[in-house]
C-alpha cells in the first residue's frame, strides 16, 4: 500500500483489501450518473442503466508507462486493478504489434495506414485484455468460479486466463457448435459445459446462474464493469505506439460497441492526463450487412437502435441488439465519423487482401473491418489523406472455413524440375 | 554506414552494399573450418559440410539492447542484418512472453519452470524468427523469389513474411495435404503449389530449383546459415528476460537439431560478450519415439545418428535425417544435458498438460517437450532444484486433430437453472 492508494482509498465493501481495484473509485450509472460502491455489481439500482468505473486519476507519466513490462499491465494505473497486479497469474496480452500498413495504403488509396494487430494475443484475440481485467477483479471479490457464455474467442480467452490463474473456470457453449470450437475451449479447462439452446439461451442460463449461485464472476455479466475497461488499452497502446500523438481516423469492428466506446473513452483519458496533445479523432465502426442494426440507425439518422436476427459469417460480431449500441451513434456522430456495413462475400475479400497485403490472418471480424475501410474509402466517408487505424481483433486459424473455398494451390505439378519450369512459375 | 561498420566491412561480392549483413565477416564451415565470402552459399566448397556465419562482433550494452524494438531486431547487432533492417517491412516476430509456470512446476515437481511462449508469434510460431532473417538477406542479395518447400509452420511464415515485404513468394506443398493447412499458406500467396510427391520430393525439387534458377532465396536452402541463425533470438530473449541471467536448464524440441544449437550458440555469446555471467547450462532434446533419431543415438551411446522413416503425429518435428542431429549429440552430452523421446500419447497429454496448467496452447512439438520435461524429471536426467526453461514453438490450432479425441464438453445439460443444478457443476 502507497500513500496514494490511502488517500484515493475506493469506497468498497469491508471485505475487500485496500487498493484492490487501484484508482477506481465507484460504480457509476451512465445513463443517470447514480454512483455505487464497487462490488460485483452491472446494472443502475436506481434505474437500470449499466454501470461503468469511476476513477480519481493520480498523476501519469509517460515515462512510468514505458517503464512497466510489455503488457497492458504498464497501464495498470489507469485500470481498476492493483499495484501489485503483475505477482497474480495472468495471460498477461496486450502491447501488440501495431504495423504500419504500407502495401494495403497503397491498394485502398491511404495516406497513412497502420494495423493494430490483436491476433498475436495469448488466445489470439482481443478478449484476453478484457478477460485478464475481469480475472483480477474475480479475485479480488474473492470469486470461486470464473465463468463464461461464448461461442468463441471469449470462450478461449477466458478457459486459458481461469487455467493458469488456477481458479475453477467454466465454460457454457451452445451444444451444435463444431468441434474445432468446442476444441480450442476444452483444451483449457474440465468444465466446457454444452447447453442444448442457442447463443440467447446460454447467455440466459448464464445471467441466471449469476443471480443465484454466490461466488460465480461471470466476465461478461456481473463484473462487466471491470472486463469491459480492458478494451481501453488498445487505444492506450495505439497512441504510444504511435509516439505519443492519436491518429486522424480510426475503424473499429462493432459486435456490443463496448469497444469503440472504450478505445474512445482511453483518447479522452490520455488526453485530460496530458499523455497526448488533444486533437479530433474520427471513429469509424465496422458491422457486417447481416448483423448491422448499428449501422443501419447510423444510416438512417435514428436515435434508437432496432434489434436484428444475426445472419452472417461474422459470428463474432453477431450481436442483435447491442447494449453499447446508442453510444457507438453518438461517439461517431460527434467525431465526425460514421458506421458502414458490407455483404459477407465483401468480409471474406477483407481477410484475402489483408492477408495478402500485410501477411496478416485475420477472422471474420477483422474482414468486416477492413472490407469497411475500403468501402469508408471509395464512399468518401473517410479522408484518405489523414492518418487511419484499423483493428485487427482476431486470428484467421479460428474462421478457417470462411475462406476455404477462396484461396488454395495455384498449380498442381509432378516433382520435376521439368514440371515445375512447364507452369511457368519462375 | 557508421564508422564500425567500414571497419569490420565484411568480404562480400560487389554488388552487396556495404553494411547488408551488419557484422557477419564471412561463412565458416562447420565442419573443416574454411572460410570464404558472404553469399547465398550453404555448402564448403572444399569439403561440401554446412556454413555457418562469421562476426566480428562491436562491444553491445544491455541498455543498446533494451532501448530497441519490441522484437527480434531488439538483437540486429548479433544478426546477419543491416543497421536499418527495421525500415524494411517484415513480420517483426519475436520478444515474445517468458512466463513463469507455477502450476506446471508443482504438477511435475519442480522448483522452478518458465515457458519461452513462441506461439503468439505472427505466423503462431518460432518461425518467424529465421523466416524474418532470410528475408532480410534475399533483400540484400537482390532475389526476385522468397520460396520454401513445407508442410506447415515454414510455408505459412514465408508466406506472409513474403506478401508483407511485397517480394513475389512461392510455396511449395505435397499436394495431399489437408485443406486447412493450404489455406494457412494460400491465405497470405498467391503462388502455393501442390507437389504431387512426399515432403522429400518436394524438399528435392526446391534444391534442384535453388541450383538452377537465378534469385531465387530458398529460405531453408540456399540462405540457411542467415535464416538458422535467427534461432538466435530465442536464447537472447531468455536470457534478457530472465534479467541477463542464463537457467540452469532448458528444454528444447529437436527436428534437424539447428534451433538447439542456435539457442547454444546464443548463450556462449552472451557470455562472450559480457552481457551475462558465465555459468553451466544443461541443455535437454527432445524428439517424438516415432522420430527420434537424435534420441536413439544419445541413448545407444553412437557418435553418428542413424536415419528414421518418420512415424508421428509431431509432423513438424519428423525429419528423420536431422542435418545437426551430431551438433546436437555433443552440445548435450558436453553441457550434462540428454535428448529423450515419448510417444505420440504422451504428446497428446503434453499438450493438454500444458493448456490446463498455464492456459496455453501448444502444437504436438511442443507437446513432445512438455512430455519430455516430465520424463526426464521422472527419470532424474533433470534436477528438478534447478532453474528450468522448456520452450513452445508452435500454436495447437495449428494442430487441432491430434487433441480433438481427448477433450471435450463435461456434460450437455438443457438451458435451465434446474438442470444447471442437477448437472452437479456449482
Amino acid at each position: 500500500m502507497t500513500a496514494d492508494h490511502t488517500t484515493a482509498a475506493p469506497a468498497t465493501s469491508p471485505s475487500i483489501r485496500d487498493g484492490a481495484f487501484g484508482h477506481a473509485t465507484g460504480l457509476v450509472c451512465r445513463e443517470c450518473g447514480a454512483t455505487q460502491e464497487i462490488g460485483p455489481h452491472y446494472v443502475c439500482t436506481d434505474c437500470f442503466g449499466p454501470l461503468e468505473i469511476k476513477y480519481d486519476f493520480p498523476a501519469v507519466t509517460r515515462e512510468q508507462i514505458e517503464a512497466g513490462p510489455a503488457n497492458i499491465w504498464r497501464y495498470k494505473a489507469l485500470l481498476p486493478v492493483p499495484d501489485d497486479i503483475e505477482a497474480s497469474p495472468n495471460l498477461e496480452p496486450g502491447f501488440t504489434r501495431l504495423l504500419e500498413a504500407k502495401n494495403l495504403a497503397a491498394e485502398l488509396g491511404l495516406a497513412k495506414l497502420w494495423v493494430k494487430d490483436d491476433s498475436t494475443n495469448p488466445t489470439n484475440s482481443f478478449k484476453d485484455r478484457v478477460v485478464a481485467c475481469a480475472l483480477s477483479a474475480a479475485r479480488e471479490f474473492g470469486s470461486k468460479v470464473f465463468a463464461c457464455p461464448s461461442t468463441g474467442n471469449l470462450a478461449n480467452a477466458v478457459a486459458a486466463a481461469g487455467a493458469r490463474a488456477g481458479i475453477k473456470t467454466v465454460v457454457f457453449i451452445p451444444s451444435n457448435l463444431e468441434t474445432p470450437k468446442k476444441v480450442n475451449s476444452a483444451i483449457y479447462t474440465e468444465n466446457l459445459v454444452a447447453v442444448d439452446g442457442n447463443y440467447d439461451d446460454v447467455n440466459k442460463l448464464a445471467s441466471e446462474i449469476a443471480g443465484e449461485e454466490d461466488g460465480w464472476a461471470f466476465v461478461n455479466v456481473n463484473v462487466r464493469p471491470f472486463y469491459a475497461e480492458g478494451s481501453k488499452t488498445l487505444g492506450y497502446e495505439i497512441a504510444e505506439q504511435l509516439g505519443w500523438r492519436l491518429p486522424d481516423q480510426i475503424v473499429i469492428p462493432v459486435a456490443s460497441g463496448s469497444q469503440l466506446t472504450k478505445v474512445h473513452k482511453s483518447f479522452r483519458e490520455l488526453v485530460a492526463l496530458g499523455l497526448v496533445e488533444d486533437k479530433p479523432v474520427k471513429i469509424f465502426g465496422a458491422q457486417a450487412t447481416g448483423c448491422s442494426p448499428v449501422s443501419e440507425a447510423f444510416r438512417e439518422g435514428w436515435d434508437v437502435v432496432r434489434p436484428q436476427r444475426p445472419d452472417t459469417i461474422a459470428k463474432s460480431l453477431a450481436i442483435g441488439n447491442p447494449a453499447d449500441g446508442i453510444y457507438v451513434l453518438d461517439i461517431c456522430r460527434e467525431t465526425g465519423g460514421a458506421v458502414a456495413d458490407i455483404s459477407d462475400d465483401e468480409v471474406r475479400q477483407g481477410i484475402v487482401l489483408l492477408a495478402r497485403t500485410e501477411g496478416i490472418f485475420t477472422e471474420t471480424a477483422g474482414g468486416t473491418t477492413i472490407g469497411v475501410l475500403k468501402k469508408l474509402v471509395e464512399t468518401g466517408q473517410l479522408d484518405p489523406e489523414l492518418e487511419t487505424v484499423v483493428i485487427n481483433t482476431g486470428h484467421g486459424l479460428k474462421t478457417l472455413d470462411a475462406v476455404s473455398d477462396l484461396v488454395g494451390p495455384v498449380a498442381t505439378i509432378a516433382p520435376t524440375y521439368d514440371a515445375f519450369v512447364a507452369a511457368g512459375i519462375a
